[in-house]
């Protein structure tokens, strides 16, 4: 629960945080399902993605479901997602979170697997149900040698040997 | 300008999005004059900063204003910031926001300049003024050799060859 103050006492906030983290939760459940009405269910037909891997974004419902069903044939038969992380804010009729996702693949040494992920999404009420409009997911890169910097415990928060730059 | 109408008539948006933008702009043209100040003035002692670069994220203004502190010698004497496709979502006390954005270095062929980079704002209203709780800024690996995959053109919305997966 957020601990700011709303200006208008009018939003529901805890309805509105409670919903928002059900669509959230019905995200993840339809991605280990390999469900994917259910994974495009909150798109909107201008939905911005800027997804972890080219292209660098993917604009509306029905081609974000289109990437889905492209990966989802790659990936082992058994997996699923794990979250952690989660902070929503909401205060009115847009919202943003962020939060870490990770595939569980089995066998655990599947590619897939080997690095968790930053997602951050945004939200806005639209008559009357909360949508996804904007979702941003990565992972950050060494600027050192331009490889991906896989994130595989999110408790270790370290860092390249940057030399004498960006220490 | 958004397209989508409000729950609540009482949301003055389109003065929120000019403040917004307005917040955005400073925060620009703070990078682009090396202003640290200017640069940390809205985040929060709590907002977590998703960098591009590693570490994979950052917590509070301090902290982020010190990332900056390290990174700036290594940019070259002149450069600024340029940004583009910017969409602002706000209605109530959150909001979010997404754009691109470009070091443009002297000389132009400067590393810094080599990519264009995402980024996802979050904002809150806390005692009437906007503030940024988060920031995600990322660019796409490509997971054929773990190498980032520059946006270098962001008209051009190219992806790597992936053979059999996720074309």
């Amino acid at each position: 629960m957020s601990t700011y103050t709303n200006t208008t006492s009018a939003f529901s906030t805890a309805q509105d945080e409670a919903e928002i983290r059900r669509l959230i939760e019905a995200w993840s459940a339809a991605v280990s399902a390999r469900d994917l009405d259910g994974i495009a269910a909150n798109y909107q037909p201008d939905t911005l993605l800027f997804d972890a891997i080219p292209p660098y974004k993917t604009i509306g419902r029905d081609a974000i479901r289109q990437a889905w069903a492209n990966c989802l044939p790659f990936f082992p038969e058994q997996f699923r997602l794990e979250r952690r992380d989660l902070t929503i804010q909401v205060a009115g009729d847009t919202a943003f979170a962020h939060f870490l996702i990770h595939f569980l693949p089995v066998p655990a040494d599947d590619p897939c697997g080997q690095t968790w992920m930053r997602v951050t999404s945004g939200f806005r009420r639209i008559q009357g149900a909360w949508k996804v409009l904007h979702e941003h997911v990565s992972v950050p890169f060494n600027p050192m040698n331009s490889q991906v910097w896989f994130i595989r415990n999110p408790d270790v928060v370290d860092i390249p040997d940057y030399g004498n730059a960006c220490t």
